[in-house]
């Protein structure tokens, strides 16, 4: 933000807000020119349009669709989502009222914030993090700790040994299923360690979801589906997920399960946030995850395709930069993790991508404590396994532009 | 919010919250039975759904109608607001970098009490206030300070002797345009005045205008429209409006327009708060205010039929309580204001209200400094003409078993 904008006036917090990197990124990467791989973004081609089309047909001339709704989401989809999380949980009853409906995801992980810190409290973050909970916790002023993640999701031993030393956190954020960026998944030992640590410290688990529901095809590569979810071990365990990646981003609809005290406190937050959501699209996305013939055949399709784009992706990666990039193997999400071996710094790497036409997220985005210099994350989400190749290539042509320069 | 609900590990800002009156309220008379004159809804019957349809089905198959849009909001809407803002300012070139689309005008409420108000920092609201206001800077932790409406709107010769006297607000907060609760609208005078001291004390005025388009027919009664906005008169000025009043609660598309200072800060806190919002609602929402030949048909109808149900409702209340209550005569909105002269408390009519199968606000919810024990918040927007009178019929009878039991 330009000193030009900081009109006199604005609140002391306000002036050292920054905006988020990837966000001012993908403004940058709008042009026709660049193939971006940096978006969080759902593939546009696969979102299943004239479903959509016919669901707000089926709902839009409801008196109670046009009308504001109840704050803490319409009945009929809190409803919904309250049955496919009993589902997700192997059968355990969750009660509808346990379930609020919230802008987005991300409006869910606002207003916990503003319920659960007080400015100065600690938060453990993974490390890499989600950088959109990175900004929720530092607009709410949070001291944040980091715990890295490995191959089984965020170390809880590291994470023992700090509270053993003496960190009292208030809240645990952890994006336990297909890591936005690593693309690893918590193994349920971590699963259970995490929920036993939580019952025993006090405090809460956020298990942020966005990607569970998108897991590859395990007939063809040998993938299990991820453990059940933390929520089943604790019950300190505030449990968030989306329709932006499984349906699409414009209905904002996301939610949170959590226990009632929780609740209770964020749908007063809600309230003098936004009063209510859509309660169009709320009955829209309550229409299509109720239909459940329809919506297993398009998850199905989903899955097939951004597994084979993750393996379009990797594969290129793997032919074009050999043993001097590692690369994760994605088993669902939407996103691949990469470091460079050859002391390639991913920041300095992105302009000339962005010259030769391609576009990713340096790892420097995702860091609270560590640098990751020689990181980058690639989204295969958005793009054909073709054009995913393409983008293979210009990232080669420009790292070797790169490498010459240096 | 039951202290079984408190559960341990909440935030400490957080335990203190209160639902707002009227969200309680309103759960309590969602019963058939009961004839509502409580809620701040707009009429069900008069929200256009078939030209809602026509919008989701204009636009919903669009690819940027189904993804993540800007932050600001999608552009083509920016557009629309634009240019109709420079409409209402007389002819004033607005820049469409000026405008942010929130999730309801709540939301920019929200959004700019965080850019702008630090904790501790005295706010000024309209006594009586509109509680959605209260209840923001509530929790944004703000000095509430109030200055009374007249019937020429907020005192600002008042406003000046507190600034005088050392007062100094970072926000000034009012509802020029039928205000919410009172009904009055801010006389030309005044807005010059208010904007003056904004220049003079360097405070930001939030010029809240839900209701301004909803102004009742000239012809009939003899109203003149409302002044030209406070925006018009200072740059410290931040105007708000919404398109759930004029076409439905349910598209979540609010509004303000704004120095760009502020539109950077709050956009940035935005992006934390929910990412964006749904870019189906906001092209909707776009599609129906350009189509102007409908939008003014559409406005004449609805001005013409809240007028017809604010003469109905007021002219009932003459009939059945004459001298005994002083009702405000409404030129526009959704609301009527009413005082008891013989002495009843409106919030110990309120339960024989409910029991006699009608519902209003008391007074109190919007006091934030004097009580309005004996004053009531009347919806006329949601009933016919017919209802009204039944309700204040009703009113009637639980007025007279109030006064006996008393």
């Amino acid at each position: 933000m330009s000193s030009l904008y900081l009109a006199a006036g604005l609140a002391g917090r306000t002036a050292s807000l920054t905006s988020s990197a990837i966000r001012d990124l993908l403004a940058l990467t709008a042009r026709d020119d660049v193939i971006s791989l940096a978006g969080g973004l759902p593939a546009t081609d696969l979102i299943p349009i004239d479903r959509i089309a016919a669901a707000a047909e089926a709902v839009v001339r409801r008196p109670d669709a046009v009308q504001y709704c109840e704050t803490s989401g319409h009945r009929t989809l809190r409803s919904v989502i309250a049955a496919r999380e009993a589902h997700a949980r192997g059968g355990v009853p969750v009660p509808v009222e346990s379930v609020i409906v919230t802008h987005g995801s991300q409006q869910a992980l606002t207003l916990l914030a503003q319920a659960l810190i007080d400015p100065g409290a600690p938060v453990v973050v993974d490390e890499p993090a989600y950088t959109g909970a990175l900004q929720v916790f530092s607009i709410a002023e949070a001291r944040i700790e980091s715990i890295p993640i490995t191959d089984t999701g965020m170390d809880t031993d590291e994470l023992e040994r700090r509270l053993t030393a003496g960190l009292r956190p208030a809240v645990v954020h952890t994006v336990a299923n297909f890591h936005n960026p690593r693309g690893v998944t918590m193994s349920e030992q971590r699963r259970r360690h995490l929920a036993a640590l939580a019952d025993r410290y006090g405090f809460w688990v956020i298990e942020d979801d966005p990607y569970g529901e998108i897991c590859f095809d395990a007939m063809e590569s040998g993938i299990e589906a991820p453990p059940l979810p933390i929520a089943c071990h604790s019950d300190r365990v505030i449990r968030l997920s989306s329709a932006s990646k499984i349906l699409a981003p414009t209905l904002r609809v996301g939610w949170f399960v959590a226990p009632l005290g929780v609740c209770a406190a964020v749908e007063l937050l809600k309230q003098g946030a936004d009063l209510c959501g859509s309660s169009m699209t709320q009955l829209m996305a309550a229409e299509m995850l109720a239909d459940t013939t329809w919506l297993d055949a398009h998850l199905t399709v989903l899955r097939r395709e951004y597994g084979a784009r993750a393996t379009a992706l990797t594969s290129a990666l793997a032919a074009e930069f050999g043993a001097r990039l590692t690369v994760s193997r994605p088993e669902g999400g939407m996103f691949a993790w990469a470091s460079f071996r050859d002391g390639t710094d991913s920041s300095e790497l992105l302009d000339s991508a962005l010259d030769h036409g391609v576009a990713f997220v340096p790892g420097s985005a995702f860091a609270s404590a560590a640098q990751y210099r020689h990181s980058l994350r690639l989204s295969f989400a958005g793009s054909t396994p073709s054009v995913l190749k393409e983008a293979v290539r210009r990232l080669g042509t420009a790292h070797s532009a790169s490498a010459r320069v240096l």
